[in-house]
């Protein structure tokens, strides 16, 4: 049998991801069909960019399009499931892009559905490239899992089949290396505003830390205080941060475990 | 009174900091004298390589130069410094590089004294541009001062004046913003491996992340469940790691801290 390509799409959503997949996607010859979006006025600013038709209520969504991609936030997922279930569209694929929900969120509404969830933090307005960006796709059978792989493989180099369990452990990974080393930053920043000093002068070494972490096994390149164990340092930095308990902690907590993986 | 220029520097040490600085110095013009390490093998490697005298005993240091640079472990700085107190060098300066050891350690044993700072990573092999690194300058006297800034400009764009405390807060923050989210990478690629899945997948996730952080304040663009406070996925997410206490209490502790700093 031939798989029939995905060719038409409607996007459930209209942020971040929703515009950067649509934007993706018409440009490469896909047509989107319809763009639905809670706030209709989202909804209509990426049709327009994307020649497609925003609707104001789901039931008005084409019956035509192979794909629905649904880019909402995961707890709108269950409700706009459940309201997608009564449309004439079973045998279409439908598939979310969240990294921590499963694709049995589809099973009693469903046949054909699955997931593409593509691993990049999106802003408004700043188009990315996608062909180095992975995108992670999970399905309900082989046929529907060979069509978003077709269609993931024509936006990006890097596409990969992965299970439920992988889609949530990539994304609390994602949490470990990109929410927690920002908010790493975001502490370094404030504890320098403090001593009128600007974040600025961290940035080669911020470059450079990821430079090597990128080149090298990161546990490989671990450097500081607690890595050389030098008990001394850590005793100082301690006691500089003695008026700020919570920073205190977390600077106890992250020595002790850069400690433990030496 | 026209400050003479630093021209003639010694190097004490011979780990990457040294071999960074000293390579960075003799391209600029500046004569190394004498290098000294306490393996004996090491110093000369990089004596060569800088067309200076490797010596085996601190006695043996040239009494010529005008800056003795000490590019050694925070804890051995006390016992070279007091090695070095006997020397005939009272008149000429002699500064550290450690981010986190005050310059009153040279109090009672010399009297032109300071600490030139570079805030970067250095990798024995990997020579990098100095012009945008920052070097920082803490001394005991104007005159110290303007000559190891007349140093460093040879060096770098970046050059600043700090209080001993500031480079104590500086050298704080970058174990929180480098030593603190390369660890971050290390357990998100053991996660990731445990899982059969490659770190490579986050890199550009990672990118982008630094990306965002630098271009705006890190704060401010702060993303995850614990910034949206999504108290579902962070359960789901403490759950995946209930096998695992010491992530589960970095989880739950980051998470906190990034809810507070909302």
């Amino acid at each position: 049998m031939i798989t029939q390509k995905i060719n038409r799409i409607s996007i459930i959503g209209a942020g971040n991801v929703a515009f950067q997949l649509a934007v993706w996607l018409h440009s490469k010859g896909f047509m989107i069909d319809s763009v639905w979006n809670r706030t209709y006025s989202k909804a209509l600013e990426l049709a327009k960019l994307v020649d497609a038709q925003a609707i104001m209520h789901l039931t008005g969504i084409s019956e035509k399009s192979d794909l629905y991609l649904l880019c909402i936030k995961d707890d709108a997922l269950p409700g706009v499931i459940k309201d997608m279930s009564g449309l004439r569209i079973k045998s279409n694929i439908i598939a979310h892009t969240s990294g921590s929900t499963p694709i049995t969120i589809f099973d009693q509404y469903f046949n054909n559905y699955g997931s593409l969830y593509p691993l990049q933090t999106f802003t408004k307005g700043k188009w990315m490239d996608a062909t180095e960006i992975p995108f992670f796709i999970t399905s309900i059978s082989e046929n529907t899992t060979e069509k978003l792989g077709m269609l993931a493989q024509s936006l990006t180099k890097k596409c990969f089949v992965i299970s439920d369990q992988q889609r949530l452990m990539i994304h609390l990974a994602a949490v470990f290396a990109c929410n927690f080393s920002n908010h790493m930053f975001c502490l370094a920043q404030k504890l320098l505003a403090d001593n009128q000093i600007r974040f600025e002068i961290l940035h080669p070494l911020l470059k450079e830390t990821l430079q090597k972490a990128i080149e090298h096994n990161p546990c490989e390149v671990q450097t500081g205080p607690a890595e050389r164990n030098d008990q001394k340092t850590i005793e100082k930095h301690l006691e500089l941060l003695s008026e700020n308990e919570e920073l205190q902690n977390i600077y106890s907590t992250l020595s002790k475990s850069i400690l433990k993986s030496r």
